[in-house]
This record gives C-alpha cells, structure tokens and sequence, in this order.
C-alpha cells in the first residue's frame, strides 16, 4: 500500500461539489472511481484538502488516496488524468509518508475569485467568473482590502448553519487586480483556513463597498459585531476558484 | 422601417454552427426569436458576416436585420442582450443606410485560434481551445507564418466540397503569440476574406510544421499544390474565434 497526493483541477460548473453525497455527481465520487478502475475494482477513499462547493472550481485542490501497489509517478498521473472526466485534471502526483493527510496538516489555503464588471456579461466567462453590472469606485475596495489582514474572529464572514466553534482565522494577502482590458476582477485570499462561505462573503462586501453601499472603512466594524447580518451578500459561487493548498 | 447592425459575441460550445437549419440550435434563429418576441410577433430576418460552424465561437460576429421602429441604440442593445440566451451577449448596435450589408460588404475579417499546449489539458479551456500535447518547436512555426502573407490561390487550404470558384484571397497578418504561463498558443489571422474551414486548416498545417512532419519552408509548395492533400489535417472547431469584421 502506497500514499498519494496528487494535485487536481476541475471546472465545477457540472458537479454538485466536491464531497461525495446522495444527489448529484461529485469530484471525490468520480476521482474514487477511476481509482477503482485503475486498482481492478478494490474500493479507494479519495481525501480532499477540503470541500467545494457546487459550481466553484479548482486549479490546485490536492486529494490523498491509498494505492495497493506502487506505480511509477508520471504513469500514475497520466492514468488518473486521462481516466477521469475531462473536466477533472491531474497536474502532479507524488509518493506521500503513510502520516500524510490532506485535509489536517493544510498549512495555507489561497482561493481566487473573479468578477466580470464588462458590459454586456462575457458568454464566454459565465460559468468561470461572477457577473457584476453596477459601478463601482476600485480604489474604495483597494482602501478596504488591508483590513481584512491578519488574524481576526471571522464570524460576520461565516455562513450561519456552520458548525464549526473556533472561527478565529488568519489572513495573509487580500489583494485585487484588473486585467488588462478592464473587465475582469480578480480576487485573492490567502491564509491559514477560511470559514464556510467565507470567500464568497468577503467578495459580496468588497463589492457593496466598490458600489458605495458601505463605508470603505466599514470592515474593522463588521469583524467587530461579530454577526453575519453585518457583511455584504454571499458572491455566485461560479467565480470562485481553490487555487493553492500549501501543508508544512 | 430602420436597419440596425450589432456586433455579437458567442460561445458557440452548445450551437449547431451561426446559420439556421434543421437540426439544433443556431445562432441566427436564437436572434430571430429574441428579435420577434420584441417586436410582438413579427418576423425579422437577422443576416450574418458569414457562417461560423458548430463549436466555432465569436467574439465580433455583426449581423444585421430591419426592425419596424426605431428603437434608441442602448435600449436597443440591452434588449437583445438580455432577452437572447446567456450564451449569446450584444456588444453593441448602430443604426445603418437601408444599403449596409453585413455579408456582401466586408472588407476583413480576423479570426483568432487558441491551442491549449499545456500537460495535463486545462478542464476551464476545454471548450475554448483545440488540445495539442505533442512537441512543438515554436521558431518552425513563427518561420513559416510569413509565406501565408500576401495574395494566394488557397484551394490547399480549403475543405473539399466548397462550391465557391474563386479561391484566391489576401492575407494580410498572420501571427503567433505565446501566453504568459506558456501554456497557450494564440493565432491571429487577418485577410479579405477566407475559404471554408481555411483557418483550421491553415492552424492544422502550422502545428504539424512546429512537430517536425512537414518542413518550415514547405507553405509556398502546399499553396502551389494546389491541393488539400498537401495542407495538414483540419484543428478542432473548439478553438476558432471570429474576431472582428471591418466594413468600408
């Protein structure tokens, strides 16, 4: 028995998300059934850094799984990728220490999320960026940014239903950048761990801020209440992207 | 009675080419049923640049079309954009002489070509550019670019079964870029006009030129051949853009 980690990819638009579950086709289901393909019909759990939700894509997810024998690196790779869906890709694998696990030893998440401002809404962007049609002022979201670095109880950022206690997390870089036509935002979250939601909360404020709906100096306020209330929409999930998952 | 002409974008993924017929979804029919809902039920006749076939996408489609009234440009516009499917978007609309035509009168036309060169394919560009995953020697390609240039008899580089005479057309750019991740190929190429499928084809003869099966001198012999044969095989219609039509 050998661990793998492998890298994987997926444009989310037809899956129900990441974790395996009753309705609707998902990355862990599909990823355990090539396996199984590949390990002449043994049974093999995939485990994800952490889950997606339904339509939020991946550059760089990274999974662990248990092969029953060891199998050359690149050979693995290529098997994974050409066996699974076209819109799972496999960028790397590598052998992993059998203490190895995806989802608890996660040192740093970074997500991107992107924002079609063009008029009229790109055909070509509308599963892979959310659409945003009223004005905004960019420097008011650049001036808010910076706040949202650091370690805080993120609780106004969080989804209410979570259940998860501890909602204290750290943000290393918040940054946004505009590309070169000017029609696109792009988004970027990195830190130590983020709430249910959270991303796309965060997105939903900043843009209630560009649009002047809410103090460009409101986020220490809204950390402060501690109350989902508090902060912006949740942003479509079409525009999110995991984008990195670095362990120790 | 005002004639208006619009520019279109496309994604062409889930449309049975631009030009009404039988079977499937068309580009032109979509237009023709936003533009009869509009105008209670009359029928409007859209015209094309030309045909884009399926698969095929456009980021500067013009059409044209009589509409009963005269409609103020933006309302005009935000009107066919939103009431035509999401995978259509108009970019914008003039009103033009009852003698503008948006076939007969071109003047040029550029086409765009994406090909994902990147291990393993991207899931997000599936759609929007034809896969490669062989070696490319990238200079072969930017050597043999130039003697496409100029005016030629493209009967090579045309498919079988055209019924047009006249094949002889003028290139005026042909171009390679590389992207910045070195991931994506991008060709651009301008003219007069071109012969049916000639810019997958002409695509399909580079990349061959760039694997080292036909020579980086061997454009001026295939144009002289006069013959399919002698071009390489046609690129996938997934990474095709019609990218701009230039009227006098």
């Amino acid at each position: 028995m050998t661990r793998y980690k492998a890298i994987i990819a997926y444009d989310g638009t037809h899956f129900n998300g990441f974790q395996k579950q009753p309705n609707g086709r998902t990355v862990q289901e599909e990823m355990e059934k090539t396996l199984k393909k590949m390990a002449n019909g043994k049974e093999i759990t995939v485990f994800g850094s952490g889950r997606t939700d339904a339509g939020v894509h991946a550059m760089g997810q990274v999974i662990h799984f248990d092969y029953p024998e060891e199998r050359p690196l690149e050979r693995m790779r290529f098997a994974l990728d050409t066996q699974s869906s076209e819109d799972i890709a496999v960028k790397a694998v590598e052998i992993v220490s059998d203490d190895f696990h995806a989802r608890y030893l996660v040192k740093e998440k970074t997500y991107q999320f992107r924002v079609d401002i063009g008029k009229p809404r790109s055909p070509f962007r509308r599963h892979y960026a959310s659409y945003f049609p009223y004005p905004l002022d960019l420097s008011k979201i650049q001036r808010a940014l910076p706040d949202l670095i650091g370690t805080h109880d993120f609780t106004s950022f969080c989804a209410s239903g979570s259940s998860i206690e501890d909602k204290v997390r750290t943000i290393y870089e918040a940054k946004m950048e505009v590309n070169e036509a000017g029609d696109e935002l792009l988004f970027t979250f990195r830190g130590n761990g983020f709430l249910y939601k959270m991303i796309r909360i965060l997105v939903g404020t900043l843009l209630k801020i560009g649009n002047g709906r809410l103090s460009e100096d409101s986020i220490p306020e809204i950390i402060a209440k501690k109350d989902r209330n508090a902060a912006g929409p949740t942003a479509h999930p079409e525009g999110l992207y995991l984008y990195e998952v670095v362990y120790d």
